[in-house]
């Protein structure tokens, strides 16, 4: 499968089987996030993987989502390591961990496996919840699991923009 | 070639060829930002394609890299269409763009071109040679071309974390 084929495919799956995943398929997603480029290479992601039942329950205080996924990977990312830039101090942290969390939502795809990338969350909560060091910003919830024999596209997935509404040639006036 | 490849194989490329990239391949990366999955769906993503030389030379008012590309994405979200999170108001557009230029990015090293993401412009500077509106935020940029003959990975392109050095299994602690 080409890759635009492969990200028109994917879709924001919200309904996993109880069906465990492997730990192979987790080393891949893993993997995944690990070769991802990031600002200067200093690689500030850094990844927590929620399998125990009991830490995977306590995702409820921190978000309304998770669909009881039997895996939750909470990608952060390090601003003691992150790239800032040198005009005017932007932290390079949320690009970072947001190539990385797409490369894994990509692998996650193409292993067959589906997942959905969840912003709406507690952060102080998350933080709270899972110790989460003070100087890790948490970017993105990936769920991770097979997907459910019932799951399919949300409305939205179809509506996009057209290419004219979303690109400018040479001037934004 | 299965995914892991395909981000295995991408490196940074900073050399380019002077061979003009095909409407057909431009239209194809533009298709790969465009599909991207974004905060609620709201596609914050704006891109400005510039192609005309005279715009291009203009790049060096805003920042030391471009390696004389033929052609630059300039990826923004707009401020105005953005996710906001509910929570403490984060504004979802830097994921939002930096989702979609890593669709690109990918699709570009699909279609054997090469580019690299640069993060270090001055961001009123470009705001003002290109005239982007003001709701409008840069996130990216990325140089496409053919790669040049003698294009090589950098020497950092193999240094990566292990997975050891990224992961949490279950705790932080």
């Amino acid at each position: 499968m080409d890759f635009l084929e492969l990200i028109k495919n994917r879709y924001s799956c919200r309904s996993f089987s109880d069906k465990p995943v492997e730990k192979e398929k987790l080393e891949k997603i893993l993997e995944a996030g690990r070769v991802a480029p990031t600002g200067r290479n200093y690689q500030s992601q850094r990844i927590l993987v929620l399998q125990d039942p009991k830490k995977l329950e306590q995702l409820s205080q921190c978000t309304t989502y998770g669909w009881n996924a039997p895996v939750i990977m909470i990608v952060c990312y390090d601003k003691n390591i992150s790239w800032k830039r040198k005009f005017d101090g932007k932290d390079g942290g949320t690009m970072d961990a947001s190539i990385v969390a797409t490369h894994m939502m990509l692998e996650i795809e193409s292993l067959g496996l589906g997942t959905t990338w969840i912003g709406s969350f507690d952060p102080n909560k998350i933080r709270e919840v899972y110790n989460i060091p003070e100087h890790y910003e948490v970017v993105a919830l990936l769920p991770v699991g097979y997907k459910s024999a019932n799951s399919v596209p949300s409305s939205l997935h179809e509506k996009r923009n057209t290419l004219e509404e979303m690109v400018f040639w040479d001037s934004m006036d």
